[in-house]
């Protein structure tokens, strides 16, 4: 079924606006291009409004948010909605101010969306409207580990469900559900937390997915959840022992490039719960 | 002659002021520093106009453009004219939105330009004052090619004579034009495009090739063009079956910084028409 | 000591909320993931003021400045000094314009600094209140060498009394001085300045030491001068025929992830004036 849906972005080319922090929008780019897709960037309201209709999915990311793309992004997400286009939001760093946190509130209120990707902290205070966020990693106390797997499941499926959209949290295990059905993917590298802007990269990667597969949401988000761990994995392997974290950005997007859809489906490690 | 203008570029390590889209901005620092010059960022309108003065030539690249940032790009641009800077224009996306067409169209009439550098949509618009392009990418029905190239050379002589600017228009085959001599150009990699900026960085580098070699600006645009494909040919052949897009932008900017004047000379591919 | 003051920031994480140029954001990014801290960054005023409260040390880079982020980088500024968090300024371009100049001024003057780290030509503006700078370079009439090193010392040292702050100067020779001791640091390779933003990296790896080692903030800052030149050292000697800057990018930030605590200590090269 992934390789399927991987040969969907391969062969449809979605055109992705992503409206994303200026930290890792170059890897979100080029992580778009290795995988089929072909990104475009505006955060002008007004620009991002018409750009927004020329493309095929929008990708929204709080990371770096200001006064003047708030409102870029919330009449972005309005316009895809009018047009049909699939949402993704990765609320970077939701928790760890009250501006992310009030913005990614918002979307959610605000905007359809058809995936929010973020890690467990992130998701847990969008769910609860409030939260702590180590900066914007995943506080410890709340990762995602198999022994507290089943609790972790069924907030993401009550999440899901309130929320109306594909929820996913990545981590060492990352669930993907759309409130019925969640994957429980082991894909990935703990190393890959070493890399700014893997999540970043891996939401713009969701927007691509989705937006080529728009009637399958989970079963694409869950797809580009495997191909990023397995592109990972992949980029592990070819490391060197002079190889450090910036070298392995370069090789897991490399990955991507050169992942085929049967690679995906063969590598794809999930169990359904 | 293109290593003796490369030759000025390494002599003189022109100070190039770029105002430029955050997404390629670090690339196209690199390409600067790769190709002998050096490069510099301001876009406030006010620390803009003087940072343009400081500088040898002027890049705008308007790939996300805002409120902000369009009234520097305006400032500047006259700046660097009373000066007698050299100006480089990238219209990227022009076509895909109202202001990016706009902003544009109005850069080419208030901001004399040395060159113009962009894929064949993004100069129709400029050149109709209006147009359609597929997101930053060139429309598969406007692309150049060995069948249109008389009609598409004609093109670009009438608008760079029109525009009183030296125009570039990239893709499989580059053409770059004063109105009267064209080169055409036949270097370069199709995988070239699946790297995020490879225009915005080929944009960067015309600036220090213009800047460096003011009386010539039509042949300083087309080495800059010879020298980018060139990179992009060496860079491919050290490819392996691992490295994608990622590494190939590392290897197309480290192909620049050994690239010897007597190197580009023989590698350059081209035609006068 | 060098050993120690970097186990100090493998073990405890440090989190450095970054106000930096867009330019050179990722590598900062990467930089500082590679020496074991953990990176976030704001510049929306509100959002900056509270992503601060929840870090340990904050680097201000006035790289890409403008009239949004300068109120960010000042309110940022004040509310990690009353949280005793310390405090980075790396006055890029300072000298180059009235609004670089002016706002590393007043941020010296409004805000406690623990270190300020630039080149000569941006030190010598700061103190001056006044200066020139050939873009982000240092001039090379101000250049640190063998022959004027001892009116460099006095400079700096004289400097960092009057600013209460550990003083920076990085070029050939890096100055690291409290007003009382200076370290005098020959490690590094002059090929690092063909590198956009390894100064910005390297400022925002001195707030990951200072951060984790609030007491010693002279040794801490010296250490991180002395890491970075020496992976500047070990990066070199992995560089082939083939590679360039962008390679050698990569390179240092993969040596700082692999770089020891022994190794550093090991490597570092200073003497004490």
């Amino acid at each position: 079924m992934f390789a399927e849906l991987f040969e969907n972005v391969r062969q449809k080319t979605p055109l992705i606006h992503c409206i994303t922090n200026y930290v890792t929008v170059n890897d979100c780019a080029n992580m778009l291009l290795a995988c089929g897709g072909s990104p475009i960037m505006a955060d002008d309201p007004e620009d991002a409004v018409e750009i927004t209709a020329i493309c095929g999915g929008l990708n929204i990311n709080i990371g770096t948010l200001n006064r003047r793309t708030i409102p870029a992004m919330l009449a972005a997400g309005k316009r895809a909605n009018e047009l049909g286009h699939p949402v993704v939001l990765d609320p970077v760093g939701a928790g760890a101010s009250t501006l992310r946190t009030e913005t990614a509130v918002r979307l959610l209120k605000e905007v359809k969306l058809a995936v929010i990707r973020g890690n467990i902290s992130e998701i847990k205070t969008l769910a609860l409207g409030s939260g702590t966020t180590k900066g914007v990693d995943a506080d410890v106390a709340d990762r995602v580990t198999e022994e507290n797997l089943g609790g972790a499941v069924t907030f993401a499926k009550v999440f899901a469900r309130r929320a109306g959209a594909v929820v996913a949290i990545t981590g060492a295990i990352d669930l993907v559900t759309d409130g019925e059905r969640t994957f429980c993917i082991r894909n990935g590298r703990p190393e890959m937390a070493s890399i700014t802007g893997t999540g970043c990269q891996l939401s713009a990667l969701t927007a691509a997915f989705v937006t080529a597969n728009p009637d399958r949401p989970l079963e694409a988000a869950a797809a580009a959840m495997c191909a990023m761990g397995l592109c990972g994995e992949i980029a592990y392997k070819r490391m060197t022992g002079l190889d450090g974290n910036s070298s392995y950005r370069n090789y897991i997007i490399d990955a991507m490039y050169r992942l085929t859809p049967a690679a995906l489906e063969e590598g794809a490690n999930y169990e359904m719960r």
